[in-house]
């Protein structure tokens, strides 16, 4: 999908705890810091969806897995209209860079706990971010 | 501590997952940004002590329970000499911000995961941090 990048991550072992990498200033899809968060996502849970108009999300899960769905609705893209699926896990390390303009929905696969890191270029504001009930775009959750 | 900032933390109940606050950029103690990285310390582990030059250390525990003890060295410091110890937690959600200069180790206490997050002021640069083995600095970890 057109301005998604999938980054591939490094985990240092360490006999007393690993490292894990999430991303560094000078990595391809960092775009500034304006605030790091972390969002929970329970089992079968589904939060979305969701489009910034500004803020890059960089989106990392140390703990658990969680199924990121991304639908491009901007006009000018060559990707318009297509689905995107990513599965983020400690197995499938790997950091997600969303542009602005991207619907983003994500639902919880683990059934502990799933977290997901969420560098973002800019600190939340309301007045940035579009929602949408998660029935009106149309993707088999299933 | 000289320097040394401990900050609450918002823990946004939602009922799909909660959202947990880590740092924005105009918080007290954000001084720029380098790296994100997660280290994990398994139970009873201690990784330390290392003391880095250049880069402001801030601290968030998303997973498990880490016991940090910093120990002042500085020559100028009001607080020279002495310790400071705090554990950070879910249930003790606070960002802890550690100045240059200042000594740091840190022990697993869960005994299932535990996990920090680093906002790093710098990236990693091996030349910019000294270690010491953890029995040079007498803290008593018992």
């Amino acid at each position: 999908m057109d301005g998604v990048i999938l980054t591939p991550l490094r985990q240092i072992p360490n006999p007393k705890g690993d490292v894990l990498h999430a991303i560094k200033k000078t990595d391809t899809g960092y775009c500034g810091f304006g605030e790091a968060y972390f969002s929970e996502i329970n089992y079968n849970e589904i939060k979305g969806w969701k489009k910034h108009t500004v803020m890059v999300l960089n989106l990392v899960v140390p703990i658990g897995e969680v199924e990121f769905v991304l639908y491009d609705e901007r006009p000018n893209s060559s990707s318009k209209g297509s689905f995107l699926e990513v599965t983020l896990s400690l197995s499938h390390y790997q950091r997600l860079t969303v542009p602005p303009g991207v619907w983003v929905a994500f639902k919880g696969v683990g059934n502990t706990r799933n977290m997901l890191l969420n560098i973002a270029s800019i600190a939340h504001d309301p007045d940035e971010a579009e929602n949408c009930a998660l029935e009106l775009i149309p993707y088999d959750w299933s």
